[in-house]
């Protein structure tokens, strides 16, 4: 068929006809900047620290790298060169700040950054995202993404029926999931689901070991701070929740006398703590929670693709009996930032997000059959992220994702067995997921704290810290399905030899550092 | 310089070094699925509404399309091809789901896809958008981010200086600004800071022309709803916004007689309606808040790149007397979602939003100089939108993107013009940025609605709808640069057929489509 659509002249454009055509070149251009700033950096990260990167970037941005920017900034200071008067086109800006990005970068691709839930993405999710990106679907309505909202429909569907089971047992009732920025929004979608339930005086509690986004969460929508259970094991103890829920639900129900507030109250559980990648016993915390009968949200941002797994599933029994779930593919799912979910047993349980504007989702129009989409989100418009996660799901398959998330677990216990073997370390526990934490034997807080930040100053590694029983560890959170056995000895090494070196708790090297990161 | 790092096999992966090596083929393959869903489409969407389209991507998604998928689906019904039990690998995953995508795109490229606030992204912008999910920085803290962190700061600082001056008369005051998913979040934030400054009871007051946001943050954050105040005319009325201000704010302090409460209000005003396109009168506005002691917020999502314009700037005379701004350069700054801004005259207005997670910024890693990232977002894990805005702006320059933001609008006036010159239409008002409004003279909002919904389901145009003045309006929001006046008389055309072809106001044929897309 020959089509005979009028498109104008849109060289510049990403999308129409000549979109692919116009953005070959640049692309070209992308990625041997990518690849040039990959081997500039020539590690993990760059050297020098924040004062030697802000001085590399603040070169180009100015021009004064040789490669050429405008005259003078419009705007006048405050901007430099970021907003030049004149142009220098879209070859040599993209070449200059990407190659800067990429020389300037701690690459979670390199097995020796490995400090937080930061995931080198899968080149086909990377490539994917392009797509994205130029046919810049927007979510919120029908019109502007047609296909677009009918993959998301499909994949969250899918994704839900991964956490809940593809049979809920009742026709009527079908799991479902949004598509989120991360496990904070996630979280946050958990706790105002609580509050549209349950007013404004519902009561959160969650463990000492649940992530920050729960507090801020509480925050944003309102309400007040989480009730902390103490979790000195890392993990939840049922009884100890048992203790704080009877002792909340007495006090919420003391304005009503003789009439108890039930279930005034979310719990919410981890399914891989940030700090220790732990799992809370979610089959105790959702017993305590029905005994109570309270709602109880499970973040899983980072433990959840073990489900993936037929051998690691079994870890997350219990998460099914959750009323909501966070899931996180932008972590143990090799997702570009950003792939947050939020799952529900029951679509019906999102009706609190159900929203009208005119504009969007006018009742003639839904009535005629144009799907409403505005109660998916608290955004309006919103970016396709289901697309790489949809197209990352079909190229590896289920079993394909399983084999990354359980080497990534394998190659935590190889690190803890090696840190175990070594005599001036101190390993902290084995890993339930992929994360070890471990310390120099005998040695103080600062010395840890110093260790991370030369290491970080030298650009030699990019390690994590947790402060947990009382100690600061290194923490290290693999997320490299590739990394080698000669990876983690090297990782090892570098700390051994930090450790070394001294002189331990002094200042640290960062503000002053010793000179600019190679030119 | 010799790289030695030793970077294990990472063939799959989209950074590292060979990261770029990884990606070429399969961009190569993306591209070509652009190119050919395009070909496919052949017009601004597909045809045959939500039901073909439906159909369509499910076949896909099944393998019904002869691509080939794995077989079965390893979570049962509810997915169905979304999650095969074997992979089909990355090529043939992208090939697919890329080409139905794009073949079921509503592309905004296209000039006859002109409906809402949608923009063609530019080419630059997009291919830069591929460097951040291939590297992936993640913008919560400084060894997740450290160039990419560093770009963001410059960047902010000229888009701020943009709105504010970059001279604000006083050494230790310095515009800023937050990258954010869009201008829903930049008005909730806007709306939140205004929470934190005054409690709970602050009292929102915005015009009946404000965005749907502003109505969802009051209902987020826990606060009442906005008090509205009616604008007939389409925008604020100064004076019946000092009417409700003093009411609104005699009332709250009624429970602490002869003590007036003056500052417990936020005042939101729209530069830019996102169903007119209109502005409201600013420094009125500015006054009327000022007299009150009140702040002021400005939703300038749409609006807001007149700045660059110096020739239109003018027309946002008043701006900077704001509180707080909201800019969206996914909409008149051509970038794929998302490239939103909430921005303010001194940094020092974004302390309430800091935040502590001793794994993100202790305290002692701040001392130590390692930048404390958190407090610049909602989010924890963030994408780096800044990438593409500052490439973006490198390689147009302000006059680059002034001259676009400047040809939009004229192809709105030409339209406009058009309208104007044809009997059987009636043109609301002479557009002020690109949105024109028009209808069939002498026909009814149902006839409106169901030309709108016919062009949609027949896949000849995306088309907006307004109710503004008690009727309901055709929108278009041009958004194309590239836009000819040869496609502003098609899209014209198209309306008087489907006026022509009646019968105007019988059910739409959207869930019963005549038939599938083509193949």
């Amino acid at each position: 068929m020959l089509c005979v659509s009028a498109v104008a002249d849109s060289r510049l454009l990403a999308g129409g006809s000549q979109g692919a055509a116009a953005l070959r070149p640049l692309v070209a251009t992308v990625l041997d900047a990518l690849a040039d700033g990959a081997y500039d950096r020539c590690g993990p990260l760059p050297r020098g620290g924040p004062a030697a990167v802000a001085e590399r970037v603040g070169a180009v941005v100015r021009g004064a790298d040789g490669a050429g920017t405008g005259t003078g900034n419009g705007t006048g200071e405050g901007g430099g060169g970021v907003l030049p008067e004149e142009g220098v086109g879209a070859d040599a800006a993209l070449a200059a700040l990407v190659r800067v990005l990429a020389e300037g970068a701690a690459d979670p691709a390199d097995p020796l950054c490995a400090a937080h839930l930061h995931c080198p993405p899968l080149a086909v999710a990377a490539a994917a995202d392009l797509a994205a990106s130029a046919l810049n679907p927007s979510m919120d309505s029908w019109d502007q993404a047609p296909a677009a909202s009918e993959l998301e429909s499909l994949t969250c569907a899918a994704l839900a029926g991964l956490v809940y089971g593809a049979d809920t047992g009742r026709a009527e009732r079908r799991a479902d999931a949004l598509v989120t920025t991360g496990g904070t929004e996630s979280n946050q979608l958990g706790v105002l689901l609580a509050r549209e339930l349950h007013g404004p005086g519902v009561r959160l509690v969650c463990g000492e070991n649940a992530h920050h986004s729960v507090h801020r969460a509480a925050w944003l929508l309102g309400l007040a701070p989480p009730l902390v259970v103490p979790a000195p094991r890392g993990v939840l103890d049922p009884a100890a929740l048992d203790g704080v829920l009877s002792g909340a639900l007495e006090s919420a129900s003391s304005g009503a006398p003789g009439q108890r507030d039930g279930g005034r109250a979310l719990v919410v559980a981890t399914a891989g703590t940030t700090d220790a990648g732990e799992i809370d016993p979610l089959p105790e915390v959702a017993d305590v929670a029905a005994r109570h009968g309270v709602r109880l949200h499970v973040d899983a941002a980072y433990g959840g693709p073990l489900l993936f797994s037929g051998a690691l599933r079994g870890r997350l029994a219990g998460l099914e009996r959750a009323d909501s779930v966070t899931l996180d593919l932008h972590k143990l799912g090799w997702q570009p930032v950003a792939a947050g979910l939020f799952v529900v047993p029951d679509a019906a349980a999102l009706r609190p997000l159900d929203h009208r504007a005119e504009y969007l989702n006018a009742d003639d129009d839904t009535e005629a059959g144009l799907p409403d989409l505005l109660g998916r989100s608290l955004r309006t418009t919103r970016r396709p992220d289901v697309l790489k996660v949809a197209v990352t799901l079909r190229a590896l398959g289920r079993r394909g994702v399983a084999e990354l998330v359980e080497r990534t677990c394998a190659a935590a216990r190889d690190l803890a067995g090696l840190v175990a073997a070594d005599p001036g370390l101190e390993l902290r526990s084995e890993p339930v997921l992929s994360t070890v934490l471990f310390r120099p034997a005998g040695r103080g807080d600062a010395v840890v704290a110093e260790v991370r930040r030369r290491l970080l100053a030298e650009g030699r590694a990019v390690l994590g810290r947790a402060s947990l029983d009382g100690r600061l560890w290194l923490k290290v959170t693999l997320l490299n399905p590739h990394v080698q056995g000669s990876d983690l000895a090297a990782l090892l090494k570098l700390v051994n030899d930090a450790l070394a070196d001294g002189p331990a708790g002094s200042a640290s090297p960062l503000p002053h550092a010793e000179g600019t990161v190679r030119p």
